[in-house]
Protein backbone atom coordinates (compact mmCIF):
# COMPACT_ATOMS: atom_id res chain seq x y z
CA UNK A 1 0.00 0.00 0.00
CA UNK A 2 2.93 2.83 -1.43
CA UNK A 3 1.25 5.57 -1.26
CA UNK A 4 1.35 7.37 -4.77
CA UNK A 5 -0.35 10.04 -6.32
CA UNK A 6 -1.60 12.60 -4.27
CA UNK A 7 -5.37 12.88 -5.14
CA UNK A 8 -6.34 16.01 -2.93
CA UNK A 9 -4.98 18.59 -0.91
CA UNK A 10 -7.14 20.08 2.21
CA UNK A 11 -6.25 22.37 4.14
CA UNK A 12 -5.73 20.23 7.08
CA UNK A 13 -4.82 17.01 4.98
CA UNK A 14 -3.51 15.44 2.36
CA UNK A 15 -5.13 12.28 0.21
CA UNK A 16 -3.02 9.84 -1.80
CA UNK A 17 -3.94 7.41 -4.04
CA UNK A 18 -2.37 3.54 -3.00
CA UNK A 19 -2.05 0.99 -4.59
CA UNK A 20 -5.42 -0.96 -3.48
CA UNK A 21 -8.11 1.06 -5.76
CA UNK A 22 -10.65 1.02 -2.20
CA UNK A 23 -7.99 2.45 -0.12
CA UNK A 24 -6.42 5.74 0.50
CA UNK A 25 -3.69 7.39 2.46
CA UNK A 26 -4.60 10.10 4.72
CA UNK A 27 -1.31 12.52 5.71
CA UNK A 28 -2.16 14.92 8.55
CA UNK A 29 -0.58 18.51 8.16
CA UNK A 30 0.89 21.29 10.86
CA UNK A 31 -1.35 23.53 9.08
CA UNK A 32 -4.34 25.66 10.56
CA UNK A 33 -6.64 27.35 9.72
CA UNK A 34 -9.88 29.24 10.95
CA UNK A 35 -12.73 31.83 9.79
CA UNK A 36 -13.10 29.99 6.19
CA UNK A 37 -9.71 29.97 5.65
CA UNK A 38 -8.89 33.82 6.48
CA UNK A 39 -6.47 33.17 9.34
CA UNK A 40 -3.74 30.74 8.88
CA UNK A 41 -0.76 29.08 10.54
CA UNK A 42 1.46 26.25 10.82
CA UNK A 43 0.85 24.56 14.44
CA UNK A 44 4.72 22.76 14.75
CA UNK A 45 3.38 18.59 16.62
CA UNK A 46 -0.41 18.79 15.50
CA UNK A 47 -0.98 16.89 12.51
CA UNK A 48 1.11 14.01 14.50
CA UNK A 49 -1.38 14.96 17.43
CA UNK A 50 -4.29 14.83 15.00
CA UNK A 51 -3.42 11.75 13.27
CA UNK A 52 -3.33 10.03 16.64
CA UNK A 53 -6.22 11.27 18.33
CA UNK A 54 -8.88 11.06 15.07
CA UNK A 55 -7.07 7.10 14.73
CA UNK A 56 -7.82 6.68 18.32
CA UNK A 57 -11.38 7.79 18.57
CA UNK A 58 -11.82 5.96 14.97
CA UNK A 59 -10.89 2.49 16.39
CA UNK A 60 -13.55 3.21 19.67
CA UNK A 61 -15.92 3.83 16.98
CA UNK A 62 -15.71 0.77 15.34
CA UNK A 63 -15.75 -1.34 18.94
CA UNK A 64 -19.25 0.31 18.60
CA UNK A 65 -20.47 -0.45 15.43
CA UNK A 66 -20.16 2.74 13.80
CA UNK A 67 -19.31 2.02 10.28
CA UNK A 68 -16.31 4.43 9.54
CA UNK A 69 -13.78 4.43 7.06
CA UNK A 70 -10.52 3.79 9.07
CA UNK A 71 -8.31 0.77 8.55
CA UNK A 72 -5.17 1.83 10.27
CA UNK A 73 -2.61 3.97 11.93
CA UNK A 74 0.52 3.97 9.60
CA UNK A 75 2.99 6.73 10.71
CA UNK A 76 3.13 9.50 12.55
CA UNK A 77 1.29 11.42 10.64
CA UNK A 78 -0.19 9.13 8.34
CA UNK A 79 -3.43 6.53 8.56
CA UNK A 80 -4.98 4.77 5.73
CA UNK A 81 -8.83 4.63 5.48
CA UNK A 82 -11.90 3.14 3.15
CA UNK A 83 -12.10 5.49 -0.12
CA UNK A 84 -15.30 7.68 -0.15
CA UNK A 85 -17.18 10.17 -2.20
CA UNK A 86 -17.40 12.62 0.42
CA UNK A 87 -21.55 14.01 1.07
CA UNK A 88 -20.62 17.47 0.75
CA UNK A 89 -21.95 18.33 4.13
CA UNK A 90 -21.20 18.65 7.79
CA UNK A 91 -22.75 17.36 10.40
CA UNK A 92 -22.37 19.11 13.18
CA UNK A 93 -23.68 17.75 16.93
CA UNK A 94 -23.99 20.45 19.57
CA UNK A 95 -24.74 19.65 23.35
CA UNK A 96 -24.20 23.28 24.27
CA UNK A 97 -24.18 26.23 22.89
CA UNK A 98 -20.73 27.44 21.27
CA UNK A 99 -19.49 29.04 18.19
CA UNK A 100 -21.42 30.07 15.14
CA UNK A 101 -24.60 28.80 17.34
CA UNK A 102 -24.08 31.17 20.08
CA UNK A 103 -23.47 34.02 17.36
CA UNK A 104 -26.73 32.96 15.11
CA UNK A 105 -29.22 32.74 17.96
CA UNK A 106 -27.48 35.22 20.51
CA UNK A 107 -26.62 33.39 23.35
CA UNK A 108 -23.53 32.86 25.06
CA UNK A 109 -21.49 30.17 25.01
CA UNK A 110 -21.65 26.63 27.48
CA UNK A 111 -25.35 27.29 28.08
CA UNK A 112 -26.63 23.22 28.19
CA UNK A 113 -28.79 22.37 25.44
CA UNK A 114 -32.33 20.67 26.13
CA UNK A 115 -31.27 17.90 24.38
CA UNK A 116 -28.07 17.59 21.64
CA UNK A 117 -29.11 18.88 18.43
CA UNK A 118 -27.91 18.49 14.79
CA UNK A 119 -27.14 21.15 12.11
CA UNK A 120 -26.36 20.56 8.54
CA UNK A 121 -23.62 23.30 7.01
CA UNK A 122 -23.23 23.28 3.18
CA UNK A 123 -19.23 22.22 1.99
CA UNK A 124 -19.09 24.83 -0.05
CA UNK A 125 -16.40 27.50 0.56
CA UNK A 126 -17.55 30.04 -1.97
CA UNK A 127 -20.40 30.07 0.08
CA UNK A 128 -18.67 30.00 3.30
CA UNK A 129 -20.32 26.43 4.34
CA UNK A 130 -23.79 27.82 4.60
CA UNK A 131 -26.38 26.27 7.60
CA UNK A 132 -28.89 24.70 5.66
CA UNK A 133 -31.73 23.07 6.66
CA UNK A 134 -32.92 19.37 5.30
CA UNK A 135 -35.55 20.88 2.42
CA UNK A 136 -32.27 22.92 1.34
CA UNK A 137 -30.23 19.43 1.89
CA UNK A 138 -32.95 17.52 -0.74
CA UNK A 139 -33.17 20.72 -3.29
CA UNK A 140 -29.42 20.09 -3.47
CA UNK A 141 -29.64 16.88 -3.72
CA UNK A 142 -26.76 15.90 -1.62
CA UNK A 143 -28.43 13.26 0.33
CA UNK A 144 -31.58 11.34 0.18
CA UNK A 145 -34.29 11.84 3.06
CA UNK A 146 -33.46 8.46 3.84
CA UNK A 147 -30.05 9.05 3.88
CA UNK A 148 -30.00 12.10 5.86
CA UNK A 149 -32.18 9.92 8.60
CA UNK A 150 -28.88 7.67 8.84
CA UNK A 151 -26.30 10.80 8.90
CA UNK A 152 -28.37 12.46 12.21
CA UNK A 153 -28.87 8.99 14.09
CA UNK A 154 -25.48 8.53 13.35
CA UNK A 155 -24.48 11.33 14.64
CA UNK A 156 -26.27 11.41 17.58
CA UNK A 157 -24.92 7.82 18.17
CA UNK A 158 -21.70 9.01 18.07
CA UNK A 159 -22.35 11.76 20.18
CA UNK A 160 -23.74 9.60 23.19
CA UNK A 161 -21.14 7.59 23.31
CA UNK A 162 -18.57 10.35 22.73
CA UNK A 163 -20.05 12.59 25.63
CA UNK A 164 -19.95 9.99 27.91
CA UNK A 165 -16.35 8.64 26.90
CA UNK A 166 -14.54 12.05 27.36
CA UNK A 167 -17.01 12.87 30.59
CA UNK A 168 -14.94 9.66 32.09
CA UNK A 169 -11.55 11.72 31.32
CA UNK A 170 -12.99 15.04 32.55
CA UNK A 171 -13.81 16.72 29.02
CA UNK A 172 -17.00 17.94 28.31
CA UNK A 173 -17.81 17.07 24.52
CA UNK A 174 -18.97 21.16 23.65
CA UNK A 175 -20.03 20.10 19.93
CA UNK A 176 -18.20 18.42 17.15
CA UNK A 177 -18.30 17.98 13.49
CA UNK A 178 -18.26 15.46 11.41
CA UNK A 179 -18.40 13.91 7.25
CA UNK A 180 -19.78 11.22 5.89
CA UNK A 181 -19.18 9.78 2.53
CA UNK A 182 -20.52 6.44 0.46
CA UNK A 183 -18.10 3.93 -0.48
CA UNK A 184 -17.97 1.90 -3.43
CA UNK A 185 -20.84 -0.59 -2.05
CA UNK A 186 -23.10 2.19 -1.92
CA UNK A 187 -22.40 2.33 1.96
CA UNK A 188 -22.73 5.24 3.96
CA UNK A 189 -19.55 5.72 6.24
CA UNK A 190 -17.96 8.05 8.91
CA UNK A 191 -15.19 9.76 7.69
CA UNK A 192 -12.81 12.19 7.62
CA UNK A 193 -11.36 13.21 11.34
CA UNK A 194 -12.36 13.37 14.76
CA UNK A 195 -9.83 16.16 16.35
CA UNK A 196 -9.30 19.39 18.54
CA UNK A 197 -9.62 20.81 14.77
CA UNK A 198 -13.38 19.74 14.75
CA UNK A 199 -14.14 19.14 18.23
CA UNK A 200 -14.51 21.17 21.14
CA UNK A 201 -13.76 20.23 24.09
CA UNK A 202 -13.72 21.60 27.33
CA UNK A 203 -12.17 20.61 31.03
CA UNK A 204 -15.06 19.85 32.66
CA UNK A 205 -14.01 21.73 36.12
CA UNK A 206 -11.66 24.63 34.73
CA UNK A 207 -14.10 25.00 31.49
CA UNK A 208 -11.04 25.92 29.63
CA UNK A 209 -10.78 25.15 25.97
CA UNK A 210 -8.53 22.11 24.89
CA UNK A 211 -9.20 22.72 21.13
CA UNK A 212 -9.14 24.40 18.08
CA UNK A 213 -10.64 27.89 19.55
CA UNK A 214 -7.40 28.66 21.62
CA UNK A 215 -5.94 29.04 17.45
CA UNK A 216 -9.27 31.11 16.53
CA UNK A 217 -9.23 33.35 19.71
CA UNK A 218 -5.65 33.40 20.09
CA UNK A 219 -5.79 32.05 23.77
CA UNK A 220 -2.16 30.60 23.46
CA UNK A 221 -1.15 27.10 24.55
CA UNK A 222 -2.57 25.57 21.25
CA UNK A 223 -0.44 22.51 20.47
CA UNK A 224 -0.01 21.77 24.33
CA UNK A 225 -3.48 21.53 24.83
CA UNK A 226 -3.83 19.10 21.65
CA UNK A 227 -1.50 17.57 23.57
CA UNK A 228 -3.43 17.13 26.83
CA UNK A 229 -6.26 15.92 24.74
CA UNK A 230 -4.08 12.90 23.48
CA UNK A 231 -2.69 12.81 27.30
CA UNK A 232 -6.16 11.67 29.08
CA UNK A 233 -7.15 9.25 26.11
CA UNK A 234 -3.82 7.84 26.61
CA UNK A 235 -4.34 7.88 30.16
CA UNK A 236 -6.68 5.00 29.47
CA UNK A 237 -3.18 2.77 29.25
CA UNK A 238 -2.07 3.43 32.81
CA UNK A 239 -5.09 3.26 34.93
CA UNK B 1 -63.43 51.81 17.76
CA UNK B 2 -61.17 54.79 17.91
CA UNK B 3 -57.83 54.71 17.43
CA UNK B 4 -55.70 55.72 20.81
CA UNK B 5 -52.26 55.00 21.86
CA UNK B 6 -49.77 53.71 19.50
CA UNK B 7 -48.74 50.86 20.54
CA UNK B 8 -46.25 50.13 18.25
CA UNK B 9 -44.61 51.47 14.94
CA UNK B 10 -42.83 49.24 12.78
CA UNK B 11 -40.76 49.70 9.97
CA UNK B 12 -44.01 49.45 7.64
CA UNK B 13 -46.35 50.13 9.56
CA UNK B 14 -47.65 51.33 13.12
CA UNK B 15 -50.51 49.69 16.04
CA UNK B 16 -53.06 51.74 17.68
CA UNK B 17 -55.16 50.27 20.65
CA UNK B 18 -58.50 51.11 20.14
CA UNK B 19 -61.85 50.88 22.72
CA UNK B 20 -61.74 47.18 22.47
CA UNK B 21 -59.07 45.27 24.02
CA UNK B 22 -59.00 42.42 21.59
CA UNK B 23 -58.04 44.97 18.66
CA UNK B 24 -55.78 46.60 17.47
CA UNK B 25 -55.49 49.22 14.00
CA UNK B 26 -53.18 48.92 11.62
CA UNK B 27 -51.76 51.94 9.94
CA UNK B 28 -49.87 51.37 6.83
CA UNK B 29 -46.85 53.63 5.68
CA UNK B 30 -44.99 54.64 2.77
CA UNK B 31 -41.79 53.51 3.94
CA UNK B 32 -40.07 51.38 2.60
CA UNK B 33 -37.17 48.99 3.93
CA UNK B 34 -34.43 46.81 2.74
CA UNK B 35 -31.59 44.79 3.64
CA UNK B 36 -32.20 44.71 7.68
CA UNK B 37 -32.92 48.39 7.57
CA UNK B 38 -30.07 49.61 5.53
CA UNK B 39 -31.39 51.04 2.49
CA UNK B 40 -34.58 53.31 3.13
CA UNK B 41 -36.83 55.35 1.28
CA UNK B 42 -40.09 56.56 1.06
CA UNK B 43 -43.06 55.17 -1.46
CA UNK B 44 -45.92 57.44 -2.09
CA UNK B 45 -48.87 55.53 -2.24
CA UNK B 46 -47.64 52.07 -1.26
CA UNK B 47 -49.11 52.45 2.33
CA UNK B 48 -52.36 52.83 0.18
CA UNK B 49 -51.90 50.20 -2.06
CA UNK B 50 -50.45 47.70 0.62
CA UNK B 51 -53.73 48.24 2.79
CA UNK B 52 -55.80 47.41 0.48
CA UNK B 53 -53.86 44.14 -0.93
CA UNK B 54 -53.32 42.85 2.22
CA UNK B 55 -57.10 42.89 3.35
CA UNK B 56 -58.00 41.36 0.16
CA UNK B 57 -55.57 38.39 0.33
CA UNK B 58 -56.82 38.27 4.25
CA UNK B 59 -60.38 38.13 2.67
CA UNK B 60 -59.75 35.57 0.30
CA UNK B 61 -57.89 33.00 3.35
CA UNK B 62 -60.70 33.79 6.08
CA UNK B 63 -63.13 32.47 2.92
CA UNK B 64 -60.40 29.42 2.77
CA UNK B 65 -61.14 29.03 6.46
CA UNK B 66 -56.95 30.02 7.05
CA UNK B 67 -57.33 31.21 11.18
CA UNK B 68 -56.47 35.06 10.51
CA UNK B 69 -56.34 38.17 12.49
CA UNK B 70 -58.52 40.11 9.77
CA UNK B 71 -61.35 42.03 10.98
CA UNK B 72 -62.18 44.72 8.43
CA UNK B 73 -60.46 47.57 6.77
CA UNK B 74 -61.45 50.56 7.74
CA UNK B 75 -59.87 53.28 5.87
CA UNK B 76 -57.45 53.80 2.80
CA UNK B 77 -54.21 53.53 5.04
CA UNK B 78 -55.65 51.39 7.69
CA UNK B 79 -57.37 48.28 8.78
CA UNK B 80 -58.56 46.86 11.92
CA UNK B 81 -57.08 43.15 12.82
CA UNK B 82 -57.23 40.93 16.28
CA UNK B 83 -53.94 41.53 18.25
CA UNK B 84 -51.98 38.81 18.52
CA UNK B 85 -48.95 38.17 20.51
CA UNK B 86 -46.47 37.92 17.34
CA UNK B 87 -44.21 34.21 17.48
CA UNK B 88 -40.95 35.84 16.69
CA UNK B 89 -40.42 33.87 13.37
CA UNK B 90 -40.75 34.75 9.63
CA UNK B 91 -42.59 31.66 8.04
CA UNK B 92 -41.09 31.61 4.44
CA UNK B 93 -43.10 29.74 1.39
CA UNK B 94 -40.70 29.34 -1.88
CA UNK B 95 -41.75 27.95 -4.98
CA UNK B 96 -38.94 29.32 -6.99
CA UNK B 97 -35.52 30.32 -6.15
CA UNK B 98 -34.73 33.69 -5.34
CA UNK B 99 -33.72 36.47 -3.04
CA UNK B 100 -31.16 34.67 0.08
CA UNK B 101 -32.09 31.25 -0.96
CA UNK B 102 -30.40 31.72 -3.93
CA UNK B 103 -27.79 33.58 -2.50
CA UNK B 104 -27.18 30.42 0.41
CA UNK B 105 -27.25 28.10 -2.20
CA UNK B 106 -25.51 29.71 -5.05
CA UNK B 107 -28.46 29.12 -7.36
CA UNK B 108 -30.21 31.62 -9.93
CA UNK B 109 -33.24 33.43 -9.68
CA UNK B 110 -36.64 31.53 -10.71
CA UNK B 111 -35.36 28.08 -10.40
CA UNK B 112 -38.76 26.01 -9.99
CA UNK B 113 -38.18 23.61 -6.46
CA UNK B 114 -39.01 19.96 -6.84
CA UNK B 115 -41.71 21.66 -3.83
CA UNK B 116 -42.49 24.45 -2.09
CA UNK B 117 -40.38 24.35 1.02
CA UNK B 118 -40.90 26.48 4.75
CA UNK B 119 -38.05 28.06 6.19
CA UNK B 120 -38.39 30.06 9.12
CA UNK B 121 -36.23 32.91 10.09
CA UNK B 122 -36.23 34.23 13.52
CA UNK B 123 -37.26 37.77 13.85
CA UNK B 124 -34.70 39.73 15.89
CA UNK B 125 -32.90 42.53 14.04
CA UNK B 126 -29.56 42.46 16.11
CA UNK B 127 -29.26 39.07 15.15
CA UNK B 128 -29.75 39.77 11.47
CA UNK B 129 -33.36 37.84 10.96
CA UNK B 130 -31.16 34.66 10.90
CA UNK B 131 -32.31 31.31 9.12
CA UNK B 132 -33.13 28.87 11.91
CA UNK B 133 -33.62 25.35 11.58
CA UNK B 134 -36.75 23.82 14.01
CA UNK B 135 -34.21 22.60 16.88
CA UNK B 136 -33.41 26.06 17.08
CA UNK B 137 -36.64 27.08 17.28
CA UNK B 138 -37.15 25.00 20.22
CA UNK B 139 -34.23 25.85 21.88
CA UNK B 140 -35.01 29.72 21.34
CA UNK B 141 -38.46 28.08 23.32
CA UNK B 142 -40.24 30.27 20.41
CA UNK B 143 -42.89 27.55 19.02
CA UNK B 144 -43.59 23.64 20.43
CA UNK B 145 -43.20 21.43 17.80
CA UNK B 146 -46.84 20.96 17.79
CA UNK B 147 -47.34 24.51 16.82
CA UNK B 148 -44.25 24.54 14.63
CA UNK B 149 -46.21 21.48 12.82
CA UNK B 150 -49.22 24.05 12.78
CA UNK B 151 -47.13 26.88 11.22
CA UNK B 152 -45.57 24.81 8.02
CA UNK B 153 -49.25 23.36 7.24
CA UNK B 154 -50.82 26.21 7.51
CA UNK B 155 -48.12 27.99 5.24
CA UNK B 156 -48.25 25.36 2.85
CA UNK B 157 -52.02 25.78 2.49
CA UNK B 158 -52.00 29.41 1.69
CA UNK B 159 -49.26 28.59 -0.63
CA UNK B 160 -51.53 26.42 -2.22
CA UNK B 161 -54.60 28.42 -2.69
CA UNK B 162 -52.57 31.89 -3.19
CA UNK B 163 -50.27 29.77 -6.05
CA UNK B 164 -53.38 28.98 -8.08
CA UNK B 165 -55.76 31.80 -6.76
CA UNK B 166 -52.64 34.00 -8.30
CA UNK B 167 -51.68 31.94 -11.29
CA UNK B 168 -55.59 32.44 -12.80
CA UNK B 169 -54.02 36.18 -12.35
CA UNK B 170 -50.96 35.48 -14.64
CA UNK B 171 -48.84 35.53 -11.44
CA UNK B 172 -46.14 33.42 -10.08
CA UNK B 173 -45.89 33.52 -6.35
CA UNK B 174 -42.76 33.10 -6.36
CA UNK B 175 -42.05 32.97 -2.21
CA UNK B 176 -43.76 35.21 0.08
CA UNK B 177 -43.24 35.64 3.97
CA UNK B 178 -46.12 34.78 6.76
CA UNK B 179 -45.81 35.74 10.19
CA UNK B 180 -48.21 33.96 13.23
CA UNK B 181 -49.63 35.07 16.48
CA UNK B 182 -51.47 33.96 19.30
CA UNK B 183 -54.80 35.55 20.52
CA UNK B 184 -55.75 35.60 23.59
CA UNK B 185 -57.59 32.51 23.69
CA UNK B 186 -53.94 30.60 22.58
CA UNK B 187 -55.23 30.09 19.29
CA UNK B 188 -52.57 30.36 16.69
CA UNK B 189 -53.89 33.31 14.27
CA UNK B 190 -51.62 34.33 10.67
CA UNK B 191 -51.20 37.85 10.83
CA UNK B 192 -49.13 40.81 10.30
CA UNK B 193 -49.79 41.52 6.72
CA UNK B 194 -49.65 39.89 2.85
CA UNK B 195 -48.55 42.39 0.09
CA UNK B 196 -46.29 42.95 -2.69
CA UNK B 197 -43.65 44.31 0.35
CA UNK B 198 -43.87 40.24 1.63
CA UNK B 199 -44.27 38.39 -1.67
CA UNK B 200 -42.44 38.04 -4.69
CA UNK B 201 -44.91 38.20 -7.83
CA UNK B 202 -43.37 37.43 -11.43
CA UNK B 203 -45.29 38.05 -14.37
CA UNK B 204 -46.09 34.64 -15.63
CA UNK B 205 -44.78 35.43 -18.89
CA UNK B 206 -42.87 38.19 -19.20
CA UNK B 207 -41.21 37.22 -15.83
CA UNK B 208 -41.37 41.21 -14.77
CA UNK B 209 -40.62 41.73 -11.18
CA UNK B 210 -43.88 42.99 -9.78
CA UNK B 211 -43.18 44.04 -5.56
CA UNK B 212 -40.30 44.90 -3.65
CA UNK B 213 -37.29 43.63 -5.39
CA UNK B 214 -37.68 46.48 -7.91
CA UNK B 215 -37.27 48.70 -4.83
CA UNK B 216 -34.44 46.25 -3.60
CA UNK B 217 -32.32 46.31 -6.84
CA UNK B 218 -33.58 49.95 -7.87
CA UNK B 219 -35.40 48.59 -10.93
CA UNK B 220 -37.62 51.46 -10.90
CA UNK B 221 -41.55 51.51 -11.85
CA UNK B 222 -41.68 50.32 -7.97
CA UNK B 223 -45.27 52.12 -7.13
CA UNK B 224 -46.70 51.03 -10.54
CA UNK B 225 -46.10 47.76 -9.73
CA UNK B 226 -47.88 47.37 -6.73
CA UNK B 227 -50.36 49.57 -8.69
CA UNK B 228 -50.32 46.32 -11.16
CA UNK B 229 -50.70 43.99 -8.48
CA UNK B 230 -54.04 45.75 -7.22
CA UNK B 231 -55.12 45.86 -10.56
CA UNK B 232 -55.37 42.12 -11.56
CA UNK B 233 -56.69 41.57 -7.79
CA UNK B 234 -59.22 44.39 -8.77
CA UNK B 235 -59.68 42.91 -12.52
CA UNK B 236 -62.29 40.05 -10.38
CA UNK B 237 -64.65 42.54 -10.31
CA UNK B 238 -64.91 43.44 -14.20
CA UNK B 239 -64.93 39.45 -15.35
N1 LIG C 1 -12.24 8.40 3.44
C1 LIG C 1 -12.10 9.45 2.65
N2 LIG C 1 -12.10 9.32 1.31
C2 LIG C 1 -11.98 10.41 0.50
N3 LIG C 1 -11.87 11.67 0.95
C3 LIG C 1 -11.88 11.87 2.28
C4 LIG C 1 -11.99 10.78 3.20
N4 LIG C 1 -12.00 11.30 4.45
C5 LIG C 1 -11.87 12.64 4.33
N5 LIG C 1 -11.81 13.00 3.03
C6 LIG C 1 -11.67 14.36 2.47
O1 LIG C 1 -10.31 14.73 2.46
C7 LIG C 1 -10.21 16.12 2.21
C8 LIG C 1 -9.00 16.71 2.87
O2 LIG C 1 -9.23 16.97 4.21
P1 LIG C 1 -9.00 18.42 4.80
O3 LIG C 1 -9.53 18.36 6.20
O4 LIG C 1 -7.63 18.91 4.59
O5 LIG C 1 -10.01 19.28 3.89
P2 LIG C 1 -10.48 20.76 4.24
O6 LIG C 1 -9.51 21.72 3.67
O7 LIG C 1 -10.82 20.83 5.69
O8 LIG C 1 -11.85 20.96 3.55
P3 LIG C 1 -12.32 20.65 2.10
O9 LIG C 1 -13.14 19.43 2.31
O10 LIG C 1 -13.12 21.86 1.78
O11 LIG C 1 -11.12 20.46 1.24
C9 LIG C 1 -11.55 16.69 2.65
O12 LIG C 1 -12.26 17.14 1.50
C10 LIG C 1 -12.27 15.50 3.26
O13 LIG C 1 -13.66 15.60 3.10
N1 LIG D 1 -52.49 41.20 14.67
C1 LIG D 1 -51.38 41.75 15.18
N2 LIG D 1 -51.29 42.01 16.50
C2 LIG D 1 -50.17 42.59 17.02
N3 LIG D 1 -49.09 42.90 16.28
C3 LIG D 1 -49.11 42.63 14.95
C4 LIG D 1 -50.26 42.05 14.34
N4 LIG D 1 -49.99 41.89 13.03
C5 LIG D 1 -48.72 42.34 12.83
N5 LIG D 1 -48.19 42.81 13.98
C6 LIG D 1 -46.85 43.40 14.18
O1 LIG D 1 -46.90 44.76 13.88
C7 LIG D 1 -45.55 45.24 13.81
C8 LIG D 1 -45.45 46.37 12.83
O2 LIG D 1 -45.37 45.92 11.52
P1 LIG D 1 -44.15 46.32 10.59
O3 LIG D 1 -44.29 45.51 9.35
O4 LIG D 1 -44.04 47.80 10.45
O5 LIG D 1 -42.91 45.80 11.46
P2 LIG D 1 -41.43 45.61 10.87
O6 LIG D 1 -40.70 46.90 11.04
O7 LIG D 1 -41.52 45.00 9.53
O8 LIG D 1 -40.75 44.54 11.75
P3 LIG D 1 -40.69 44.33 13.25
O9 LIG D 1 -41.65 43.22 13.48
O10 LIG D 1 -39.26 43.95 13.44
O11 LIG D 1 -41.06 45.61 13.95
C9 LIG D 1 -44.71 44.01 13.49
O12 LIG D 1 -43.91 43.72 14.63
C10 LIG D 1 -45.73 42.91 13.28
O13 LIG D 1 -45.23 41.66 13.68
MG1 LIG E 1 -11.24 19.35 7.01
MG1 LIG F 1 -43.01 43.97 8.62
Amino acid sequence: MNPTTMLYEGKAKQIYATDEPSVVLVRYKDSATAFNGVKKAEIAGKGELNNRISSYFFRLLTEQGIPNHFVKEVSALEQLVRKVSIIPLEVVVRNRTAGSLAKRLGFEEGIILPEPIVEFYYKKDELGDPLVTEDHVLVLDLATKEQLKTLKKTALKVNRFLSQWLEERNLILVDFKLEFGIDEKGEILLADEISPDTCRFWDKDTKERLDKDRFRHDLGRVIESYQEIWNRLEGEKNV
